[in-house]
């Protein structure tokens, strides 16, 4: 089922200075900050040779990553995102085999215009796991 | 500097538990476990197309996950691993740049037989970082 690491995400209190450690002090390639008010976050993709890193800060009142935040201020790894062929046909195998997926069940569009659902992190040993349909 | 993502590694409870949701509920190809005693580990390797994931679990006394494992006793993300040309290149660069390395400084003899390096979380937002030389 799963496929290639589509992205690791990293949730950062401040966009600006992680964004400024990737690239100069790390010398990666970092694209332009993007605002996603629709999922709450402005990200910044750090683009590496086999998969890219996802910088998120919390955009508006409702962030999703504004409880992981208020727990590890400092910022912290927020999530693994793993590609899939069929995400309905992976969603149903995983409730089968026991897994919960967030919120209702049905995909939404992802930041990357794709469908995703996030697994709960509680099935996996406290990964957040988010499955994208590429 | 940074090249690949080489893995990126989860700290987990139960390594044979953890094995068996990757396996079985994520359909994902995984290693046979192996034990890293001078790493204080013991290890399954995540095959996935792209690069992968390392599922460790506390290998005796003084385990250098345990501390993680205490904090956050279901598991979680522990660190990322970036591939260097240049591992004594990239810490010089580092320091210069004014981030922290792990330990002595020096690196050290990975779980590949490599050498890899650690960096300070709280210079990279959170995030555990290690350096290995490919």
């Amino acid at each position: 089922m799963l496929g290639r690491v589509n992205h690791v995400a990293l949730a950062v209190p401040d966009l600006a200075a992680a964004t400024a450690a990737y690239e100069k002090t790390l010398g990666a390639r970092v694209s332009e900050p993007q605002a996603l008010p629709e999922h709450g976050v402005t990200v910044v993709f750090v683009e590496l040779p086999n998969t890219k890193i996802e910088l998120l800060e919390p955009l508006g009142e409702n962030s999703p990553i504004a409880a992981f935040l208020a727990k590890s201020p400092g910022g912290g790894m927020h999530h693994i995102c793993y590609e899939v062929d069929d995400i309905l046909a992976a969603r149903d195998e995983l409730k089968k085999g026991g897994a919960r997926i967030l919120g209702e069940g049905e995909p939404k569009t992802g930041a990357h215009g794709k469908p995703v659902l996030f697994l709960h992190p509680k099935d996996f040993f406290g990964t957040l796991i988010e499955l994208e349909q590429v």
